[in-house]
Formats: structure tokens, C-alpha cells, sequence
């Protein structure tokens, strides 16, 4: 059965996200203004936001003064999501049960869209710092570092071009050497030998830590920057954040394949399509399962590390995303 | 004849940009890491970060304090060169002289050099403005929001969406409503009626004012912030850096006609062959030089008001951008 979900913060973002506005001098760019919104306010669960407020809940900060954060969050998981669409990308025509931005506004605009919603992602995180009294200058500028750092090389686009390269490599029929075609320097991630599962295995985290983890560890991380939480204090959210990333992602394969059309709001069995190698590919249906079991109790340890109390809706969040749906 | 180039602070500017990394974890990412700095290290004038060494110059800030801005100016404009030149917007195949980075990567890798240049240059400015002691944060915040409004909505990306909807009107053979069709809401850019002439006029400069205009004038005016300069002090700089900008863009324009495809770097005529709206086709060759003179004669004077001492470099500069013929 589907855990609950913190509705109340979910409704605060959407509430606040259909308001926003990306104003420009010239109305001659509604229509980029369009496709922005069309993509951003496609419904979808907000878990990123949701994870900061949250986050904010857990360590007494005031849900407003994170509330700029939380939303640059999902405008850039917006922006990566109509990237991944695109025709030279992945290709997909439907998300969230609608047709893809490219589908609907072209291609051009669509990248353009895209763009424009990642700097307005940063131009509102660090406008509003600017003018908030009550977080230190230097805090905001520790959680925009942290956000920048996560959707960049080594992060969100580093995973994406190691999904994009693997690819290519296993619909060239090549489908063991993914591990070494997105790490063509120097051999594996690691630099280890090993087998050929073991590497492919490996690659397949390496891939999903980047392109979903880094995000979702920042939902949380960018959080306790804005809170000026010590090392000490962080060391537990930091762990929960990982441990709920590699969740998130497990859940996301196994309902891949699982899921309907209806409930996902994409089409089912597109990784399989892609070619793409995922935790039920490399472990099974049962052993991904087993898997995502044995990280949603060590995320829920980690909280209780963390935040003895105050973590509510954390819990309730990571309760929904290992039996989620869709 | 050619004025002379601020050449020392380019080469500042280049071993800076030749020494960068994009630091991964993992390996895998290091072709990616090849787009960027293949696009990065094409050469070019690096007008944006030489202009901002030069503002550093003229308000007395220590250059290696404006190094990691100046940086990211760059990291952006040839972010925004990539996706310009894709198959789905301009489609072009040469850029400085050299293939462009679809062609030699592919699309999706070229997508993805350009997303990552931009996460990347937010990631460097920022993690440095953490670091650095000699300018509070709340300074480095205010300079990292004007360049984020700069390449948003309300900047390049806006611009670059004027640019390619301006372009799809007059392709199918409708040149005279380019204003309209750039302000599908609410007619022309500032709502007025007026002759189509003037209709065009006005929207040939709203493109190249946030396409071009923004980013040369959040070069100067990142570094006002960086400096703490109050708004009686910056006015000047910031009217000189709007003129700086039309005057860049005439040039640009004038030199698609008269220069040769090896000065340029790229295909001469490329605007002509994209049925782009020119300060050339508006105003004829004579009207544009006669422009652009007078461009030039209103930053110089800006910049006597702005700073009577110590402007050398940006009076070099721009004496070389009225001149330049690349």
C-alpha cells in the first residue's frame, strides 16, 4: 500500500509555483514564458521541494526562508526533464501524461525553455537571498554553491552524458563494456579491474548517483547550509540523503517496469526501449526490491541519528517513496 | 585601421581558462569535459572577461578578486555559442575558424557541454565567493543575481527566443511582422502602433539588447557589485556599458557583411542566409557605420564621467570593439 504523502507541503510549493512569474521588459517573450510553465506546471509530486521544506521542518527554519530554494530545485529538475526529452536526447514524447515541451512548443524553444528555466532558478535562489534579513549572506551563497555543484559535471549533467554514452554503447551492441564506454580514460569509474557485472553494476550507480542523487542530496544539503548546521549535525542528513537518493532511483527502475502508462504518466517500459541498464536489469525484480527495502531502513536510521524529533514529515516522505506508484 | 586589444589582460584570461578543470569523481565524465573546454579553448577575443578585469581596473578592485566572475562570463557566452549553433536553432557548422560542437561531439553531448558550462560557471563563481575574504558575501551575491538576470528571461535566453521566432516570421515570408510576431501578446515591444519600419527597428534592438546587451552590461555591472560601488557612482559605468553593448552589436552586424570567412572565424553572410533582421538591413552599411560612431562617442564620454582616471584599459577596449574587424 502507498504511504501518505506531506500534502500540505506539496500543495505550499504547487500554491507558490503557479504564481510565480518570469517577468521580462518586453512582451515579446511570453511565448518562452509558455513553454516554461507548461512543463513546470504539469502536476508531478514536487519531491525535491518537498525534501527542503521538510528539511527545514527538521532542523527549525522557517518554511518562507526556504521556500526560494525549494522552488529553484524544481525548476531545474524541470529544465533537466525537457532536456532529457528532447529528440537528440532520449527522445520521449509524453511526460506526466501530456505531450513533452519539444512535442508541443519545437525543439528550439524547448532548449530555450530549458535554459532559461535554470537561470531563473539561480536569478530568484540568489535575489531573494539578497533581500532576506534573516539567513546570513554567506549561507545562501554555501546553498547556491552546493545547488550549482549538483546539477554540473559532477552532478545531474555528468549522469545524464554517462546515461547518453552508455547508451549509445549498448545499442551499439555493446552491451558489457557500458562500465568502460563512460570511462574511456582510465578504464572503470574506480579505476579497478573486475568482472564485466561487477563493472556494469558499478557504472549503473555511478550513472544514477549523478543524475538523480546529487539533486535530491541537495534538496536536503542546500537546506542545512541555509540553516548553518556544523559538520557534526550535517553527518546524518547527509547519510539520509544518500541512502533516500539510491531509493528513489531503485523505486523509479522497478516501476518502470511494473507501472502502467496511466499511473507513471510516461510510457512503461521505456528504459527497456533505451536499452538502458537499470537495478531490475542488473538485479532482478526481487533483488531491487530487497534492495530498496534495505535502503529505506537505513534512510529511516539515519533520520533517527538526525533529528530524533521534528522529522515527521521526513518519515512520511521517504515511507512514500519506497511504495509510490507512480 | 584596427585599435590595439587590452592583450594583457587576455592572456590573463587564457591561461586562467586553460588551467580550468571540471573536476568529476568519476572518469566516465571526462569526454564531456572535452566538449567544454573544446568550445572553451576555440580562442576568441574574451570580451566580456577582459571588460570586467578592466572595470576591476577602473573602480581600484584587485583583478584576481574579479577573476572567477570574469570566468564565468565567459563559461556562459560560450554556453549560449553551443546552443546557438545547434542543428535546431541556427545550425551552424563553423565557429572560430573550427567545427562547431554538435558536429564534432554530437547534438546530445553538445546540449549537454552547454547545459554543464552554465552549472559550472555558477558552481566557480560562487564556491569562490565563499572563499574569498576581501569581498563580503552579500557583494558576491548581488553580482551572481545580475549575472543569473542577465542570461534568463530577461537576458540572452529571452533574446536568443526573440531571435529564432523573429527568424521562423520572416522565413515564411512574413519580414514585415517580426515586431508582432516577437509580441504575440500584446503588439509592439513598448505597446505603441506605429509604421512596421519602425515596428522592426524597435524589435531588432529588444533582440540584440537581451541577446547581446545584457551579458556585455552585466560585465561591467557584476563588477560594480563586486566593488560595492553606490548607485550615483555606478550610473556612468552603467550607461557606458549600454552603449558598449549596441555599439558590439553593430559591428557584429557590419562585419557579417564586410568581413571575410577567415577574419570571422564563420561562414560571412550567415545573417543573410538566416533572414535575420540587421542594423545592415534596417539602417543600410552608411546608417550602421554612422550608428556606431556614435555609440562609440557616447561610452567614451560615459566613461570620462565615470571614471576620469583609470579607465585606460576600458577606453583601449573600447576603441577596439568601434574597430575591430573579427
Amino acid at each position: 500500500m502507498t504511504a501518505r504523502y506531506p500534502d500540505h507541503l506539496r500543495e505550499r510549493i504547487d500554491a507558490h509555483l503557479a504564481d510565480l512569474r518570469f517577468p521580462s521588459r518586453t512582451p515579446g517573450t511570453a511565448g518562452l514564458e509558455d513553454a516554461m510553465r507548461y512543463s513546470l506546471l504539469a502536476g508531478g509530486k514536487r519531491i525535491r521541494p518537498v525534501l527542503a521544506l521538510a528539511t527545514a521542518q527538521a532542523v527549525g527554519l522557517d518554511e518562507d526562508v526556504v521556500l526560494p530554494y525549494a522552488t529553484a530545485l524544481e525548476l531545474i529538475h524541470t529544465y533537466s526533464l525537457i532536456h532529457d526529452d528532447l529528440p537528440a536526447m532520449d527522445d520521449d514524447d509524453l511526460r506526466r501524461g501530456r505531450p513533452t515541451c519539444h512535442v508541443v512548443y519545437g525543439e528550439d524553444v524547448a532548449i530555450l525553455a530549458g535554459d532559461a528555466l535554470y537561470a531563473e532558478a539561480f536569478r530568484l535562489l540568489l535575489e531573494a537571498g539578497a533581500a532576506e534579513a534573516r539567513v546570513p549572506a554567506a549561507r545562501t551563497l554555501a546553498a547556491a554553491a552546493a545547488l550549482a555543484a549538483a546539477s554540473g559535471v559532477d552532478g545531474m549533467v555528468g549522469g545524464q552524458y554517462l546515461d547518453v554514452v552508455g547508451e549509445k554503447a549498448s545499442t551499439a551492441g555493446d552491451a558489457t563494456t557500458v562500465g568502460r564506454a563512460t570511462s574511456d580514460r582510465s578504464g572503470t569509474a574506480d579505476g579497478s579491474t573486475g568482472t564485466s557485472t561487477d563493472d556494469a553494476r558499478r557504472a549503473l550507480r555511478t550513472v544514477h548517483e549523478l543524475k538523480t542523487g546529487r539533486l535530491i542530496g541537495a534538496s536536503v544539503g542546500g537546506v542545512l547550509h541555509l540553516a548553518g548546521l556544523d559538520d557534526a549535525r550535517a553527518e546524518p542528513f547527509r547519510r539520509f540523503a544518500a541512502d533516500l537518493g539510491v531509493l528513489f532511483q531503485i523505486v523509479d527502475d522497478i516501476l518502470d517496469v511494473t507501472g502502467t502508462d496511466q499511473d507513471l504518466g510516461k510510457r512503461q517500459g521505456s528504459d527497456a526501449r533505451h536499452g538502458k541498464r537499470t537495478y531490475v536489469t542488473e538485479y532482478g525484480l526481487g533483488g531491487a526490491r530487497d534492495m530498496a527495502a534495505q535502503h529505506h531502513r537505513a534512510a529511516t536510521a539515519a533520520l533517527t541519528d538526525a533529528a530524533p524529533s521534528g522529522a515527521d514529515a521526513l518519515l512520511t516522505l521517504t515511507d512514500f517513496i519506497h511504495t509510490r506508484t507512480n
